[in-house]
């Protein structure tokens, strides 16, 4: 089970309660009054544990788990060990993702005001919400139903956060404007100024940057990400989206809705991304380009061009996936003198 | 206009005197008492809005425009549509930079000591400097006047800070020396140990770092970024150095004047760059090198070699930008069966 | 010698009294009682410094060294300038790591309570450690003798820190267990939730991240690096490792005892890096690998399949480091025509 020091668990529940949760039906004969006290993966499931099954790469933790029950599709209850309960449902990982929410659930605010935090007189924050210890709120900013706002996190002067909403331990906020149940971890840095200077012999000179940052509802900000505000235009992130850690959002970007961004990319200023692009890890993209809606950008690659609907591609600079191999292959047939 | 909830507009101004802060003058014919009340990139600005014109990109914006008014080259005013008061002037995008802090100017600092700011006694701050909420000044730092220090900044013993200096939200310095008109974004780490280790079978012995960071006059350094100090020597970032988000800069590094280094560079230690580098996005340099003045590196090239003055290098490992092309167009045409 | 803002320095020592510390004996005829008052790299040890020569990269400097003592291999003590007054030693760099940390000791904990600190009532915070100006430590947190948490850092419910650890300003743990003398540098985030969604076109849905992290003893962390905690497995930091900036660690990683990752490189879930790995600068590992002990990272690489115990790799995807240098020349070869 997962550490009670920091993990509090809900009484048992029924597998009948459990196919509720999971919205999926206990399988023919499955007794429904079954006790599950916790939820384990496979291949740590062991009695009064509730398990899954989806991916052909586990078949073998399937085929052998000591779970007490399991979520799973109807076409693989067949591959069961005897005497494990199974729970029919279409996509037994979502399932299981809200069946351990319900064994795990987050504590809801409750109001709390942290010894130590600095609300401005003039910010509205709703009464329900959590303001952690020396947490600082400024004047005129608006903190929704049910936010979670930890210790050390600055909101800056005007921001709007919607219901529901968690920012993590030191993170700050300024110009920006956030949605509901949105998840920003420790450490972001959100609407701080992009970078913009007009160079000449004379130096660099700043442009003042008049935009904002949108982050529109649902989505989940990582730890030490940076995301700028626009020069003019507003930088925005739309609905759903979910951002790794140490990702870097230039200016005037607009993330597209449900959009993929791993660990450390950089998305550079005035590029537009379209709904449901991927982008992998360490990736790269240069600035001023259009990325069509369901592209996806491989790990480390370095977007140089724009990008059509639904293209992968790899590589520095990017191209399309397999030219990218097939250059691999060539050069290294080439190197051994097979070429 | 910029939301008023993040930006306070200054009150309307004249032809003229937007001309007198643009460094330039109205072109002849121009009304000079024309009342201008905000300033606007030339797609979407109105009536009453100011914009600027220089790169031949946005010609088609400009012959289009509605703005009341204009900066603009004089070789480009015959371009200006008809009705578009225009001032003349060499470098308009640095002049618009100019207007558009005059109509969005930062608030001064007035001598605000913020609520839960813990100031040690020992500490030299400015009557006029602002400490933002929960900040922290150590014993021995010196604060000079004008300085904003956001909330919950931590301001190290020791750390001398120039003139209307700004430290963002979250950062933290120690062991360092910092010059006037720095802006220092949120999150922002300075000063802390070098990477420096003795290691072998008994494992990494920690080497005592006991340089500092100097950094001089008129430097920006992005959120999030990480500047090491020096191990016996200083690490130090010359007048003028524009440093973007998630830069990474290792002990005993020296930056040169004016130099560029876009978001999420990493420097390793030791390696000197000459003056007015440009070092794009992502990009990496090895420790130990030296890059001469004016050089360009290209994104996530990776440099394992000193790079000659004004030299311009792309790839991993990084080659002449000339030879990197030329060595992709030959990869393509092999891969193709063209080679 | 280093500047007095931020170090203090021990009273002077004797030669005699140095080579203990250094574990290693004075030469023949060596001045034991001679006085040494600081410590400094050969090219600028003056009168009453102590240095040490080992690389023979630094050959020269070592014979032209004004410095009054030297810490030097047996065998390379012929080579010292007359009147330098010799210790001999097997090690002499971590010798001098030693010597430097005699004149340069850090302040030991002697049980402050900072200013604004908020430390919860069930917290378990002992007498010794420093707690900084505004930290905060949840309820059931554990801090060991000896341990220094700057100001601003957050210690999370239920975490437990070792004896002697060292907390960063502003650093932010969660969800984790700490070992003792570990270092932890600003704005580093350890134990927020892993990156984990069940995907599908419903949109990401948050798997509950019920893991750990875990992190042995003399372990260091770099500034603003992030370490994610496990989904249900842990994600382990071992004895002895040292973690640059700017890292990222996906959840459930483990890192073998006395690996070196240097900034920006990123780890992502589930792979397992033996012991004694080392990998360079801004390198990237994809998920779920196997990193056998003692494998060499180069600096850029992606590694995208498990890599072999002393196997030295290099390029994206990362390839036998002799195979990608053959490859490089090739390529180079056949752009310029003499392929």
């Amino acid at each position: 089970m997962a550490d009670p020091r920091f993990f509090t668990r809900a009484t048992p529940m029924t597998l009948t309660q459990i196919a509720v949760i999971a919205e999926g039906k206990p399988a023919p004969g499955a007794d429904g009054g079954l006790v599950l006290r916790d939820v384990a993966p496979l291949e740590n499931a062991g009695p009064g544990d509730l398990s899954f099954y989806e991916n052909a790469r586990f078949a073998k933790a399937f085929s052998t788990t000591t779970a007490s029950a399991c979520l799973v599709k109807p076409e693989d209850a067949g591959m069961a060990p005897e005497g494990v309960a199974l729970v029919l449902c279409a996509k037994p990982y979502r399932a299981f993702a809200r069946v351990a929410g319900a064994f795990y659930p987050e504590a809801p605010a409750v109001g709390v005001r942290g010894p130590g935090a600095v609300i401005d007189p003039a910010a509205v924050v709703d009464a329900s919400a959590d303001i952690g210890p020396c947490a600082v709120i400024g004047a005129g900013a608006e903190i929704g139903p049910g936010c979670r706002i930890e210790g050390q996190a600055v909101i800056g002067s005007g921001v709007v956060i919607g219901a529901e909403t968690v920012v993590g331990a030191g993170a700050s906020l300024s110009h920006c404007l956030i949605g509901a149940r949105v998840r920003i971890y420790p450490g972001a840095r959100i609407g701080q100024d992009g970078f913009g200077f007009a160079s000449g012999p004379e130096g660099h000179l700043k442009i003042p940057q008049l935009g904002r940052v949108l982050i529109e509802d649902d989505v989940e900000i990582g730890a030490n990400t940076t995301i700028d505000r626009g020069s003019g235009p507003d930088t925005i992130i739309r609905r759903g989206c979910i951002i790794d850690n140490q990702v870097q959002i230039g200016h005037n970007v607009e993330i597209g809705e449900g959009c993929v961004i791993i660990a450390q990319c950089g998305v550079a200023g005035s590029s537009k991304l379209g709904d449901h692009v991927v982008v992998a890890g360490q990736a790269g993209i240069s600035g001023h380009l259009r990325i069509g809606a369901g592209a996806r950008i491989a790990a480390q690659a370095g977007v140089m061009r724009d990008i059509k609907r639904g293209e992968e591609v790899c590589g520095a600079p990017a191209i399309p996936i397999r030219q990218f191999w097939r250059q691999q292959v060539k050069l290294s047939k080439l190197a051994e003198g097979k070429g």
